[in-house]
């Protein structure tokens, strides 16, 4: 089977000629480049819509292993990283082009596996796949994903945009991921006890927040958003020096789920370690205008979906602090002042050495 | 360096936001995603435009190696595939996105190096660099690019378009960076003889057509285009497919630069292996209406571009064939009719087993 042959059967019948051209597709797969109209796609927007562009790539033994991650999962994942970049602006997602290098062995019902899961989440949010190359590798694959989206020209929410006063949100647990991933590192063989599906299921099938960004931008509150793709800690100081700020959470409000409390004690560990330093959660973190704040966490939670403050911007050196839990916790708040403590980015890191 | 102080290192300074702008982009590289405004894009087009994208990996070991290219060589080369993909519309190019997996130990100075090349090519081409990814990686360097481009609505230049009757063309020499790629991998450590030069810089920094593509479209006698990526035989086969018909090359037609030539007599290969299904040309292939095809070959050497008619489309099943030079040929046509050759495809091919 050739290039063009090995894709049109990974591809083949997933999506019609006619979905796509609901998303602006007038050219899909298989010629030189795809061509879109953007002014026939469907996106819902209120008035001109501008272009998104966002690529992420995964790296077998770096982002997943054959341990931790079904090759359907991995394909999955690949294009949700990118769905939450757009969500991250505030955008809808559109368009996906895929670049997977994969060494021979793996053969091609493989990477059929790898383009079902990926077509499962492209479902999720209504993705047009509309490009693909595919190369051979000596060793490990790798899967890059090119996502397009659309949203209200000027509009998009930008990570600079935080001012001093704003409340800082996440619109969903944290550290989910991380204790995920250390679960299944730890299992072996074996099936994972059910209690801890939740926090399995956010490290192989995160939920990306197209909705929630959505929410955020009609709200016209929010002045910043990133998604918490390294981590609150990464994420939260990349607000603070592209807004030129200083975050500072709270630990007493950071959403922490039952699952991930139930798995951290049971394998003794600290879970704000996997809530502050874990990434692929994909929440979004941003802060909105401290008087629009009440509005929007109504207006999400008519829609069933969480938001919590989680603390606020201040004037000052960019910075990330955290007003810890007091030691004498005892369901009150204590009266006396906390000593903040500083965080640092601990982000993911390529060039460390 | 984190990833983001990585990326803004070998990013930084290299486009002005103001001439990004008159590519359409508002937000470019440093946020969750790029974000572009079509309708600023100064593209030159003749009525509104359709988004194009295309996207190619080049994996280090598979497409290139130490001893054939420069890191600089890499960085250009991945963007240039592209933009030929681009140009085999008949579009114009815009922005690009990269994606990097890079073994740690290659440092990030190489890592600019390769990112030296890429805006070399971009400058060239006009091309905004507006995101990038970067992930480390067990081993050998792999560099995904997306790019997008611009075409009249309507008006993109497919492979499927050829009719019977049509004249097959190519818009420059065949089989040049096969042969400069056989040549490096011969030379031991050594700098090649000036003779070869050019099959040398064909390898290297192969110029894609974007001048060629536009000209075919708006000659409008522009039936069917591709790109020579995999080699000639394998485009010419993937024009007859995607059209239905017979294309039919004559040897004697084919065009053979005199560096190609001195270096398959010194080396004692045939040169129409190489020009047959050597890769990496990025001419174009394609077929124009045959009543038009002399006012665009004029139109071309006007602008002192090289145009050559190598053959014609048949009515038929796809089918590629090739009337070969008689063996007796002594400077003029043979009189009898002689046997044509039927061409395989040859392409690229990544699950043979």
């Amino acid at each position: 089977m050739d290039e063009f042959a090995s894709i049109r059967h990974w591809t083949a019948g997933r999506q019609t000629a006619e979905w796509q051209r609901r998303r602006g597709v007038t050219l899909g797969i298989g010629d030189d480049a795809a061509a879109v109209d953007l002014s026939l796609a469907e996106a819902g927007l209120d008035g001109a819509g501008s272009l998104l562009i966002a690529v992420d790539t995964m790296v077998e033994t770096v982002h997943f292993a054959e341990g931790t991650m079904a090759d359907e999962d991995v394909g999955y994942k690949a294009l949700a990283a990118n769905v939450s970049d757009i969500a991250a602006m505030g955008g809808v997602p559109l368009h996906a082009v895929v670049s997977v290098s994969v060494p021979s062995g793996y053969g091609s019902e493989r990477m059929r596996r790898v383009y079902d899961g990926l077509y499962v989440c492209a479902e999720q949010y209504g993705i047009a796949v509309i490009g693909g190359d595919t190369t051979s590798a000596p060793s490990h694959m790798v899967v890059s994903v090119t996502l397009t989206g659309t949203v209200e020209t000027g509009k998009e929410l930008r990570r600079s945009g935080a001012r001093p006063g704003d409340a800082v949100f996440v619109t969903g647990p944290l550290g989910m991921s991380a204790a995920g991933l250390h679960l299944l590192l730890r299992e072996e063989a074996g099936t994972p006890d059910s209690e801890y599906a939740a926090i399995v299921a956010a490290h192989k099938r995160p939920k990306p927040s197209v909705l929630a960004g959505r929410l955020l931008l009609k709200s016209g509150a929010c002045r910043s958003l990133n998604d918490v793709s390294d981590g609150l800690a990464s994420e939260a100081w990349e607000l603070a020096e592209a807004s030129g700020l200083r975050i500072v959470l709270e630990e007493g409000r950071l959403p922490k789920s039952g699952s991930l409390s139930a798995y951290a004690a049971k394998a003794g560990i600290d879970p704000l370690e996997w809530m502050l330093y874990g990434g692929e959660d994909y929440v979004l973190v941003g802060t909105v205008e401290s008087g629009g704040a009440d509005a929007v966490q109504k207006a999400f939670h008519e829609r069933g979906l969480p938001f919590y403050i989680i603390g606020k911007a201040e004037a000052g050196e960019p910075d990330v602090e955290l007003i810890p839990l007091p030691k004498n916790w005892n369901g009150e708040r204590a009266s006396g002042r906390i000593a903040r403590r500083k965080i640092g980015k601990r982000g993911y890191n390529h060039f460390d050495e």
